[in-house]
């Protein structure tokens, strides 16, 4: 076989020197002609009826072109964020839109949009899930979700129960049980870059372009078919490059805007200032969980019981039940019940955030599961691989069996590492050693890629889906190896919705592993086709061909050789029998690649301020097979300090009043670089996907799932506080340690 | 079968709403944020050193930014005008670019271009054919073209001698011969949309992106790579709209601007000016054409003997074997005799013109004939019926077979054509009726294509050619029919060299016959994984299920269906066993499908002034199956009218310096719509050809070439003069007639 060794070798990100050197054009770079720049009218309160818009001020303004609202919009059914577009009559969080001033600058545009005077009916409002939930509340969505056992209606937009097995039983059969109840935060993605798009129609094809930092263009362009109601192929979603997104930019604005263009007849530009994307878009839900858990004296975990509520804002995403399920995956439960509360509030419904609860989740298993190791006197690793799940158990949602995981190898990993060898010294240091243990399902979702060879001899690969982390290199890397060419001779080009096949979105830890399959499946066949047509020209059998040092050649026989550079161009040649050299990788993977992922961390508290400090992290992941190990790396970094920021330090505040408090980076705090921890280890384990390209998994959402619970655990470790609440703010932690 | 009659439906063109509204930007329209406005300065001489160039008094002109000349440039070795870049040391034709004046608006690079001064050494020139075969003419490339038997250089860049049979025997055996020398001018393609192209080069991604009315992307890529010495996968060729080509468009300052763009680090916009386009492109060659035949009494012809010489300008192109191929193809002659002469002389290199030397090839033939008919009084259609080539014969060039053709069919509508019925009434008006017979060989390339079903139902098209006459329709109506989907519910994108699939020229009448087959093929393989993936779904055999309204059905049980739309999401969902429904076409056609063409023409003609009418113009055409008759019948059209134009109007003319007198279109006669044929009769035949998809033929070239010659027998037809001389202007004509 040729010997290309690409995949796993550590490889710089190819468009990281562009990145860097800041030339590449993100969407708020764009400069169309005869562009407008849009800003949002939001509302001032929770809940009231909207009794007039006087644009009148505003039209006056200088610069100031339109003034839209929602008479200006198509008469969509709101049964979204992303269909909400201009609020119609009655508003329902503080931040939504109700018009939308278009200028000819920006600064046009927002001195326009303090002229918009909007005549309010306020009413009352129930911000947070205490007040949604009494027996008087306003409701969001008035007579919307009606409780069938009631016959009324509620501000719980669903409900959920699921036993397995009899959890009553099992509590009573269990010798230890511990319960605490968890309340975590809404959590913003907090993406450097803010959402921002430009849309322009063209009234006479009939075509409507979008240029937008996005994680899913296929998705963006079916939101605005919908709303504009035309052919998706007459739209082009063009993804641009994305300065973070972590499940935020998954489609909100897109259709809004396109409506916007599509009104005018002009360009239109819209980018949110770091207030409105903290006002304005779709944070992760806050949640709270009670948690009870049951053992045996020796450490087999019995029952677990969960019950949880998401406060998701004005329209329901359906959080509440993914903690649970995601509990009773890690473990062997013998008995568990769940369920799971999803509640409307007035305030921005949320969204997707990196392993979606996932933090929340862990955070309060595995509080509960290092009490019962302690409480048991079972080394809590030792205790965790007793009871975890392993390659073909049933799974504690479903009864279907686990396929190839690394679990075991795992925690093997997290045992053997200097951090927990040495935590008896740690502890003589003062500080804590917490551990943690997570895992995420994963997604997969039908891709496809192009593979070209060229008349030079490059490769080309071509893909639907957005690069927001990296993966345009993993793709070369793949690409490189499966067709036998080396790494720098492939070209990876992201298109848009308009011109390149299919990919889902960049969402659900599922790029590698359903559109870097799709790669390889591209790269293979065009590799079969550049061997055809060798063996044709060199007269020999197809098996006999190999591709060697940029050359198709006779196995052995280096003599009998031909560049590829002329196969390419025998298949893009006048008058020749040859077609052009293309691979269409088309792969459909029902199975997921689920993950598994320890942390450790090494932390010192300061008892007189309850201020915590990381000395260190360590990410322990099962990967599949790190196609790129320096990217990969890097995610787990990446995801071991966001982590970090939801463990310590992030929340969005609002005040009883529906008002965000926290509406800058001030108060909104993300952890900078001396908040993050003063060491990140990260060990990567591969334990092959069967379904993942070359056994890759999905890597991107893990990392984040057990640093909270790490923390926390290392936290109580030291002071012997158990937190119930994140973030874990020193006021709390020094609280805590008083009591 | 599904039951859908896309193909053959008269559709109007799809993006002729847009086009004629003026709502699709063309190149000239582009303008990027820090672009560049370039201008040429060119030489004043034929032939000259170039003793130096400054550049002080333009770089100091308002908004110059730089002026480039050959040391800005790649040194690359000048073996065609595209290499030659910028003059190095030395000029060879008036217009030729010497330096590039970049400047921040169009005005100001013309004025800084007015401020270049060059210190030429002025050289003896050869401008004429005559001139540059003269014993001591000035070479063009001094010492270039040997001829081995002398081993002296000259300007003759080649000269070939092609002999079948005896031709000497057969003239000796012809009982009657005919002989002319035939001239025909320099013809430029006239194009309403002249050159332009706009560069930009990123140096931190090391891409070049290049937007350009060009009829060859992929060729301009692999040109630009070749100067720029990168990597063609790092060069996007955008295919802009295009304002007409006719073969004028295949590259020619496309590696200019962009070494432009890379020197300077800013995007660079080039658009030639009126005079600019006459004077510095690729216009077609004149040729003089020595054409003998002879014929046995009975009407059969025996011998034919062509010595053919072309004006090829400064590089050759190596035009002059064409015609006399052209020749010895259509009829069965027993014996031929070919010489061809390429000749240098110092005026701009030639291009290729819709059917190449083909309307001046078929003038000299073909009036050849239409005297021989007379000689012998034999009818003219008889003549050529009796002799004309048929399926399955040996081909004059080659001895290859012919394959299906429709020469028959083409002669039979001619005759039974009332203008050809009713030229005696014709002629008792005082006009004349002449025939002209044609062939044209047609091409292939190989070519791609991908057709993808979308969420809503649409079907989508992707291909990366341009669309230079309607190819788009065709397209839509070749998916529309092989997939089984109505025509309104497909797009069709023609992408860029960076997105889209491989497709060669809009050149050689070859887009629909290849990239179409592509499509075909493209959409037929889309259709089977819609049938795989309903039949999955509907528990049924492939083989039972069709497409019907929009619906994959169980064949008879219209009950059992699931809408296209729903089977396109299975395939681009979350953890589906589907992949994207997308066809990958890709196909290489070594054989090409020629078409046979023949003209009626009725024309009168002033005798005191020589004045030519054109009063009805017939062209009856096999055209293999017309995909889209209403675009087909446009495009016969429009070349009986350039046929026209050449016939009577158009020429190059350069004085004895090489300076071009015809500088604009009030010198070089383009026809206008007076000038045109009062009416133009279009017969479509259709004999399906064995490879083109559907059976159709690239039509795009043919309906050109026999335009001259009917004009010309049917001037013989009324006033009883030959014309031998391109165009037939009134002066001419009228002289002709004095004699």
């Amino acid at each position: 076989m040729t010997e290309i060794t690409a995949v796993g070798t550590p490889t710089p990100i190819l468009d990281g020197k562009a990145k860097v050197a800041g030339s590449i054009q993100f969407t708020p770079d764009l400069k169309l002609q005869g562009m407008l720049y849009a800003k949002m009218v939001t509302s001032m309160y929770p809940h009231a009826n909207i009794r007039g818009i006087d644009s009148t001020d505003a039209l006056a303004s200088p610069g100031v072109v339109a003034v839209l609202t929602a008479d200006d919009m198509p008469d969509v059914p709101p049964e979204s964020r992303i269909t909400l577009l201009l609020a119609h009559g009655r508003v329902i969080f503080v931040g939504q839109p109700i018009a939308l001033v278009l200028a000819e600058s920006e600064l046009a545009a927002v001195d326009g949009a303090e002229q918009v005077h909007v005549d309010y009916e306020p009413f009352p409002a129930a911000v947070t899930l205490e007040q949604a939930l009494a027996p008087d509340a306003p409701e969001v969505w008035p007579g919307r979700y009606v409780d069938t056992s009631t016959g009324k209606s509620s501000n719980v937009a669903s409900f959920n129960e699921n036993n397995r097995g009899d959890v009553q039983r099992g509590f009573a059969e269990s010798d230890v049980i511990v319960e605490r109840t968890f309340e975590t935060q809404i959590a913003h993605q907090g993406a450097l870059e803010t959402h921002g798009m430009v849309a322009q129609y063209d009234p006479m094809t009939g075509e409507l372009t979008m240029w937008a930092s996005t994680q899913a263009p296929f998705g963006n362009r079916t939101d605005i078919a919908a709303v504009l109601g035309i052919d998706e192929t007459n739209i082009r979603v063009i993804g641009m490059p994305v300065g973070g997104a972590f499940g935020g930019k998954n489609g909100l604005y897109e259709p809004l805007v396109a409506c916007a263009a599509y009104r005018v007849g002009r360009p239109v530009r819209f980018v949110l200032t770091r207030s409105e994307e903290l006002l304005a878009t779709v944070p992760a839900p806050a949640l709270t969980m009670k948690v009870k858990i049951g053992a045996k004296r020796d450490g087999t975990l019995v029952a677990l019981d969960v019950e949880t509520m998401a406060d998701e804002g004005c329209f329901t995403t359906g959080f509440a039940g993914t903690p649970g399920g995601l509990m009773v995956d890690l473990y062997r439960w013998q008995h568990s019940h769940r369920i799971a509360r999803n509640v409307l509030t007035f305030k921005p419904s949320v969204g997707y955030y990196r392993g979606p609860t996932g933090p929340s989740a862990y955070f309060a298993l595995e509080t509960l599961i290092d009490e019962l190791a302690i409480k048991l006197n079972i080394d809590p690793v030792d205790l965790r691989e007793k009871n975890m799940v392993r390659t073909g158990d049933p799974r504690g949602q479903d009864g279907d069996r686990w396929p190839m995981i690394g679990s075991a190898e795992v925690l093997k990993a997290v045992r053997e590492h200097p951090v927990w060898q040495g935590r008896t010294q740690a502890r003589q240091q003062g500080r804590g050693v917490g551990v943690a243990f997570a895992q995420w399902g994963g997604g997969s979702e039908s891709a496809a890629a192009m593979c070209s060879l060229h008349k030079d001899g490059t490769l080309q690969i071509n893909v639907g889906s957005v690069d927001i982390n990296g993966t345009m290199t993993s793709f070369a890397l793949i690409a490189a190896e499966a067709f036998g060419i080396a790494p720098e001779r492939v070209k990876v080009r992201f298109s848009d919705t308009a011109n390149a096949p299919f990919s889902g979105a960049a969402a659900g830890s599922k790029v590698l592993y359903s559109t870097g399959a799709a790669v390889l499946e591209a790269a293979k066949e065009a590799r079969q086709q550049v061997l055809q047509i060798a063996a044709d020209l060199l007269e020999a059998a197809v098996e006999d061909i190999d591709i060697i040092d940029g050359k198709a050649q006779v196995r052995g026989a280096p003599e009998h050789a031909i560049p590829l550079a002329e196969i390419a161009s025998q298949g893009m040649s006048w008058g020749s029998k040859f077609a052009p050299v293309i691979g269409n990788g088309r792969v459909g993977i029902e199975a997921a690649a689920p993950v598994f992922s320890a942390q450790l961390a090494e932390v010192s508290v300061d008892e007189d301020t309850g201020k915590v400090t990381v000395h260190r992290q360590v990410v322990i992941q099962d990967v599949g097979r790190a196609i790129n190990p320096l990217a990969v790396q890097g995610q787990l970094m990446g995801g071991a300090t966001q982590g970090l920021g939801w463990a310590l330090y992030e929340r969005m505040l609002y005040d009883e009043d529906g008002q965000l408090i926290t509406g800058t980076l001030m108060d909104y705090t993300l952890p900078n670089i001396l908040d993050a921890a003063q060491q990140i280890d990260v060990v990567l384990i591969e334990v092959a996907s069967e379904h993942g390209p070359m056994g890759a998994r999905g890597v991107g959402e893990a990392p984040v799932l057990a640093a909270p619970a790490a923390i926390a655990n290392a936290i109580a470790d030291t002071v012997g506080v158990r937190m119930t609440k994140l973030p874990m703010m020193a006021p709390d932690v020094f609280a805590a340690i008083q009591q």
